[in-house]
């Protein structure tokens, strides 16, 4: 009692709705419908309106630590339904709506939420999910009418109603920083999904971190334009940074074709907008084919994916915006590294830097630190405020005995400190004992212009274990020869790293993230040749 | 345990120059020394020097929770000692060296430091401390060499040779981040000298808060020329702030005229610069008397004292640089608000608006909030991680019922949320049960060309309880009249606030940190008139 302290305050994430409330409370959160209008609020009215959703949720028996679930686009309506679960101390469990019903309703029987709030235009798949999971008792519609024909079981409630007679307002706050908020589940593109659970205190600091200048770097000034979705890690943030800095943000509703993007930025004046590669390439593709412009957007933040080379710079050329890769993934809130807005050469190879708040660590497969940290090719690992520690529903750390955290990527850090994500560990191939790595083989043959999705595996082989087969998705219906596709790998790859096969098929499998699907694939060409 | 979790990741500071030292190891800390030369050092060799300082101080004896003070100038040195004391968990306890040794000593009796580091021209008067502070035990001499006659008690030594045969780098963090870092006392114009204990926890957020583009907006590509000294108020956190952005730290050692700054900025290609107004008075004086430029300057930062806007324009037009205002206190860690780069508008009465992290309410005396937050002059009052809950030695809270900390200042928000700063509720003259605020007079009186510096403080009145009287320091000796200092105040100001009499002071008696003196001021002045 005689050193003196500061002040306890949590980090808990009703403060970033309410700091953005005060001091921000015309700043506004803009949504496309349907129906191609859009609708807006302020922050202050937002609060109220997300207390009072608080309000509903606790008169249908919702409370702290209990997980609600969201089945939704980005809307005004998903985004005071995350403030009103997460202020109340419940937890939002976010579900993909492309993936089938069996894997939501498995995700949801996990988690054990008895309220799944809906988009109007997912009750279809919401009724076959709560058919599935049976713990689920109430459908709450947001984003439009849910059909007369509601009735039955689960019970199906529409959320405004019940909001315009509801004048409670639960208190927000007032428990632990370490308290869980937020639930979602990996893609599984390389394994069976697994359950992320963020905290207040990881999300707070997460948001925090994305202000920086070298981060995210988003301000009061901006208007961000969230085409990166709710109900995939978080939106990468975006719902607590962009309020937190009272900034404008921008939400697109179901729709991510360049028209529906082109028609948003203009209209809302966006300045920074936030997606994976392919949305900008149809923004991309959408404006050259029209002519249009979009003159407020200043830069363009991607991630989710590689980002081709040639696309940035059509992208920058086109546009005149500056595009700005990020690395990052669901066990780390997500985001990992940025490049800064302020490095002149940012080539789209490299994701950028980690700023103050996350660490990585080039190791052998075995976890120990590479004596050199620049320059060479290692499995990444990494540190954190915002990164998993134990996933959903394990008792075993997910960490290795130094307290870091296996991303599972393959990476080098070059000499100014920037990441390049250079495979999956998973998917490396071992041909007579030694690492083929598909990554480099699938850059070669992913850029031949005949070819739209290429995908290397290994296929189990008597003599050397594994020998590597290409998978192509072709872009026209031409012929195109084996020789033409794997020619260019002479000279740029070793000898043996060359496919022993290739494999057309009419349609790459793609997991719910847009990722092509390795395990599918493994499953169908991977076996031992017949 | 089925829940799932993030990982626990202590906010230690010594994880900021860890992250520098991996991420920007080749960022430099340069160093103006005494005798014009500078010297510089990378964050990497500057971590490695930091951990075996803190190797030398362990052997002194020190260790975690312990008090180790410093009374030096901004230097590499004095960088290398916080890191070191704060990483091994001792408690850094900055000393100002413009207070009279009693003063200092008064504080280290409080402190109980026994180790203390001290700038090699400070040693004379840190004997005259250590005299008077009987616990001292030993002066640990950086920034230079102490003179042969060194010998004596306390024991003096030269920290270079003892760090050139350490090769001890004790652990540093692994403990809890609500661990104390640091110790300053309030400069006590208002009232007896307080103790500011800061942690580890308060100064990583506060750190994280400033690199926010709407707040110091630090990046990895500035150089950053800190003025504000270290020794107060944590030089406004930049020996912070910086190495986690990755930036140049440039430190001005004891020399902060127009001449010694401007070489600095074009040396080092400075891009931002912090301190008070007064410093930026010289740097223009001198720019302006030499035709000199500092073209790589972007911007200014300015705070601790009001900003005039008349000085505000000139840098502006003269430099090219845009000013950010800010408004703090060492009870803040300092940073309460800073104007956003991007407004359009930046007044300079205005402060700017809180980050996410600290929050402000404008209250009535008595603490309740007052209805409209929005253009109404109230009590300050703030929240926050950074923010005071107990000063050091109390065991009384300085917080009000509702955990808001009152900063004794008088404030009003702008509609677009700008903090103005009225006046100090200390200073708030009553008179005939009416209450006077000498800021707006000395505003007033103090923009007369005539006048260099107008203090009105009140005067004990048998009839009125106070009545104002104005005290000023004249720009030239030629006579000024009581009727040219005291006629712009009529139709700006209430009749009754005119101040009864004018009082010319040769100079106006000011406290170490640079702001005028009222407790002395009241007590030579404000006796009631003989």
């Amino acid at each position: 009692m005689i050193d003196g302290a500061m002040q306890p305050y949590a980090l808990t994430l009703d403060k970033v709705l309410d700091h953005a409330a005060k001091w921000h409370p015309r700043a506004e959160v803009v949504t496309a419908r349907e129906d191609g209008q859009t609708i807006r609020i302020g922050y202050a009215d937002l609060a109220d309106r997300s207390r009072r959703v608080s309000g509903v949720l606790q008169n249908l028996g919702a409370g702290f630590g209990m997980r609600i679930a969201t089945l939704a686009w980005n809307s005004q309506a998903h985004v005071e339904a995350w403030y009103a679960i997460m202020g109340m101390g419940a937890v939002c469990h976010t579900l993909n709506p492309r993936l089938h019903a069996d894997q939501i309703a498995w995700m949801l029987d996990r988690s054990g939420a008895r309220i799944l709030i809906v988009s109007a235009d997912l009750l279809p798949l919401a009724r076959q999910v709560a058919e599935r999971a049976t713990a689920v008792e109430r459908l709450l519609v947001i984003d439009g009418e849910a059909p007369e024909s509601a009735a039955g079981r689960p019970a199906v409630l529409q959320l405004e109603p019940l909001l315009g007679a509801c004048q409670d307002r639960p208190a927000w706050g007032q428990f632990d920083e370490t308290s869980p908020c937020g639930l979602c589940f990996t893609s599984g593109t390389t394994g069976a999904p697994k359950g992320v659970t963020f905290t207040h205190r990881s999300s707070f600091l997460h948001a925090q971190r994305l202000l920086q200048v070298d981060a995210m770097a988003v301000s009061g000034a901006d208007s961000v334009l969230a085409v990166v979705p709710m109900f995939h890690a978080n939106a990468w943030g975006l719902p607590f940074a962009v309020p937190a800095a009272g900034g404008k943000l921008v939400l697109p509703g179901r729709h991510n074709d360049g028209t529906s993007l082109a028609r948003l930025i203009r209209a809302e004046g966006v300045t920074t907008a936030v997606g994976v590669p392919t949305v900008w390439l149809g923004l991309l593709e959408h404006l050259e084919a029209t002519g249009a412009d979009v003159p407020t957007l200043k830069r363009i933040v991607v991630g989710g994916a590689p980002m081709p080379s040639a696309l940035m710079a059509r992208l920058e050329t086109r546009l005149g915006v500056r595009v700005q890769t990020t690395w990052g993934m669901t066990e780390l809130s997500p985001s990992g590294t940025v490049t800064p807005l302020g490095d002149a050469v940012r080539p789209a190879a490299n994701s950028g830097r980690p700023a103050l708040g996350i660490d990585l660590l080039i190791t052998d497969p075995e976890g120990r630190p590479l004596p050199q940290q620049r320059n060479a090719e290692g499995s990444l690992r990494v540190r954190g405020a915002a990164v998993v520690e134990r996933y959903f529903g394990e008792k075993a750390t997910a960490l290795d005995a130094d307290g870091w955290f296996d991303t599972g990527d393959l990476a080098r850090i070059d000499e100014a400190g920037n990441l390049i994500i250079t495979g999956r560990a998973k998917d490396l191939i071992k041909s007579g004992g030694e690492w083929i790595n598909p990554v480099e083989i699938e850059a070669v043959v992913g850029a031949l212009p005949q070819v739209s999705l290429a995908a290397v595996i290994g296929r189990l082989d008597a003599k050397w274990g594994e020998r590597p087969i290409l998978l192509v998705e072709l872009r026209d219906a031409g012929e195109v020869s084996n020789e033409t596709l794997l020619a260019p790998l002479r000279g740029r790859v070793a000898p043996w790293w060359i496919p022993d096969a290739v494999v057309r098929l009419p349609s790459m499998p793609l997991a719910a993230t847009g990722k092509i699907d390795k395990i599918r694939l493994r499953a169908e060409y991977g076996g031992a040749t017949p």
